[in-house]
């Protein structure tokens, strides 16, 4: 299935006091790698809908294993796998990388979504579409 | 005019690798003490409107000079001083201090707002509303 | 063995464009919170050594179940229990609510560490001070 | 003198409930890139010094006015200028864009500073070193 990744520098605004990542970033890296790997195949998953409403992913289970923890401005490779297409759901493993030293490994689990309009922000879970899931089932890997 | 304070934790997730606050961190507790001054005084600057826009306060300018920087785990009080209600805008002070070290002055200028429904996020500025008016006139001081 | 809980506003700046938290916020909670809890037990486990090193508490694993998700301005109550005090390991269950409303329940392991002090930010896992396993055990609540 | 540029996606963790940037994420992003023109340019303004203490670069001051919001998903430009280099200063105007639309002007001061080892968060102003100010003259643009 789909496997997408990308370099991103650990910036200074992403360390804590020890110079090294503060590990809360990885959620959001994960957020925003997500949602890269969905762009670069013309899907906005959080795109406008015609009735005000908007697009959603959110996550409903999440794991993650700490190995090694890297230095400011440390190059990190990011690393998204699709492991399973579910009816409404989508599994992913992400890993980051330093070189070859793996610094984490997340599995989580998302719903595809939509936010309803007129400032109700309840969610519901709808049906993965056949064009997303015809995107995620091919071989390629993304640029 | 009003005045409003409270204090903070400094944070780890708030310090940068040198131990002491990452910058950008003030112009966040702007945000959030703004907002807690507001809703403290029964408003929310952010509600939905029933037409499913959202309230808004968006900053125009800013102007902050930095003194000193709080280490880890600092008590940090931040005052907020209403300085100008004019039509639309609205004009603040902030101080931010440690002990009695002022480490951070700012002041920037907001408008009073309306998002509009729909997915259309452009912003209208409108007129401050009277009771809003009412409030931010009023010397009494916060909890 | 302890618990801990307070109580914290859900910003703007915690928020996404669907009006709800952004999910990675409760991983920066959970380091607020547990040194919130540590603080008020008279530890700081991020404290300056004599030898110019810092003491750590970094995560080695971490799983989360995402229930409900709280809007702009919600009140979310942030519990946290002590599980497990391994000779260097600690482990804690996180829970937060809106109400009655569970919202988010994680599990999260760490050791207790020194940085190493001279710029080199390698951490070496330490045993858990004898005066830490105290007060963990104790069954009292913060306030 | 130098100047330097690159582009960003405005992500879903940057964006507030009415779906366009936080603005205090400009401020993080002026860091970043700051940072990034100095390391394309082989210089790390926070290395480890060989004492243990680490270099710095510290803002003492910052004027910002905000013309246009992006919204999700956009491209933004950021564009920095080095303006002046003074003793111990120097003076960088930022430029945020969307296209050809404006969003946002900043100025700042920052001063290259280092921060003292064995714990001792204070920083001390010292002289822009040669190499550096010679960088900065330069006449040549970023990739």
């Amino acid at each position: 299935m789909r496997t997408y990744q990308y370099e991103r520098r650990l910036h200074w605004s992403e360390c804590d006091p020890a110079g090294i990542v503060f590990f809360p970033n990885y959620t959001r890296w994960m957020v925003e790698g997500l949602n890269e790997m969905f762009l670069s195949l013309g899907i906005d998953p959080n795109a406008q809908q015609e009735d005000g409403g908007r697009g959603g992913l959110p996550v409903v289970q999440l794991a993650m294993k700490f190995f090694e923890a890297p230095t400011l401005h440390s190059i990190v490779r990011h690393e998204i796998l699709v492991e399973k297409i579910g009816g409404k759901s989508l599994a992913f493993t992400h890993r980051f990388w330093c070189g070859q030293t793996l610094l984490v490994e997340a599995s989580e689990t998302r719903v595809w979504a939509v936010h309803a309009p007129g400032g109700k922000p309840a969610m519901q879970a709808i049906a993965v579409p056949e064009s997303v899931r015809g995107l995620l089932n091919a071989n390629a890997e993304g640029p």
